[in-house]
């Protein structure tokens, strides 16, 4: 059986407010898809902290001194930095240009996931808007996808996703940041190979797979398609969250 | 436009100097795909090694006096890791059950990528075969495309992945080792927003996000589907390389 991953075409700009299952209900009519069970809808995150009025306006934020002192290694607008400090529960590296942080989710990121493009609220300096992320991307993806079963009568998963640089490997993958209704890993420790002898080691990372293929599709147009359509996902849906994506610190080799 | 991944049914067990370009040709029959430009054929590192003759007998390895303690400390099979250090360059990290190297490739991954299951080469005690990577997959990549873009008279990218964990993260996710006629990133930086003000600054890993969406497909049946068909890429495929997606070790934050 084929993966199939289709972006929806011709969503709105997303404001503040805005009923996103609504919105994606609208986007699957114009797409022609009828939600069958099985399917997930994947979230880029922009839209849902959109939704969910994540946006701050840098003039009302007072830099502390190690915010200013973070700004002057990394580069970094001084009131930016103070966002992600406060967005984050530790600072892992700092370089030109870079600030790696652990954010209060749990998982490492640049710049706590803060974001500068395609963002705009209402007055000020239109240059002055960021947006945070969701404050709790799995909830978010429990509400859309509560709302989406309702409307279709369907078993769903949702996904919200983000893009990540990582260790060792240039360019930014998508990556997931909160689920509902899909596994996050799937444990094949034990499965025995197909000579019936070795068993197994792997636990598959399968949502961030998942993530990375429906951010493949959002592609050059990621602003205008941020919502991506899956049919095909192989394994079995059941309950997940970010929790379980997430290294233990202290097994963690490489923070 | 969607993207659709679809795994090649029924490929047998692949042996030394089997032809890999001729196998996947009766594999896209069976799967009534007919090959269009821009198609790209995604092949698990597996099949690749093992076409190319990459299996070795731990009973034919002398392990190294480096290579005894090294495996005390990641409580590895000695002969293993003596293979592991003929395949790397150096060691990054060394626990209980885990030994991260870069490999000579440029990567970083555990255990050189050296495989033991669904391993049997011809003669001895069948649980002492081990696979490794393949020399050169960029090369093997493009000699696979060279035949079936010849075979079709199709425009064609291929690419070999690999399953590798990751830094602050659970679970193993599909990555590029190795591609041909594909990019590995696509470079962003400098295209307007929307609101065609803010510049980007992101550079994508689009081969990696393939990988991993090739990955998911591959399943559970990873050993049973190795290859799969990609249709719907959304960039313009062009000649890329491993070496492109790998960061400069000088630039590289957490090693």
């Amino acid at each position: 059986m084929s993966l199939t991953l289709t972006p929806l075409p011709g969503l709105p700009l997303i404001r503040p407010g805005d009923p996103l299952a609504d919105i994606l209900v609208t986007g699957l009519t114009a797409a022609r898809i009828e939600l069958q069970d099985g399917d997930i809808l994947v979230l880029a995150q922009k839209i849902v902290s959109k939704a969910e009025g994540r946006l701050v306006n840098l003039a009302t934020i007072e830099p502390s001194a190690r915010a200013r002192e973070l700004a002057q290694s990394s580069g970094k607008d001084p009131r930016l930095t103070e966002l992600i400090l406060r967005e984050s529960n530790a600072v892992l590296r700092v370089r030109p240009g870079s600030l790696i942080v652990e954010h209060h989710l749990g998982f490492v990121c640049a710049s706590a996931g803060i974001d500068h493009s395609n963002v705009r609220g209402e007055g000020g300096n239109p240059d002055d808007w960021v947006l945070l992320l969701p404050e709790d991307p799995d909830r978010s993806a429990a509400q859309v996808r509560a709302a989406l079963e309702q409307a279709s009568g369907k078993r769903l998963g949702v996904m919200v996703i983000d893009s990540h640089g990582r260790a060792w490997r240039l360019g930014t993958v998508g990556t997931a940041i909160g689920l509902s209704g899909l596994p996050g890993l799937v444990d094949e420790r034990g499965w025995q190979d197909l000579f019936g002898y070795h068993l197994k080691i792997t636990v598959v990372g399968v949502a961030d797979e998942l993530a990375a293929a429906a951010s493949l599709v959002m592609g050059q147009a990621a602003e205008a398609t941020p919502a991506v359509h899956v049919r095909g996902f192989p394994y079995p849906l059941r309950d997940g969250s970010l929790k379980e994506i997430l290294r233990p610190k202290e097994e963690d080799m490489f923070r």
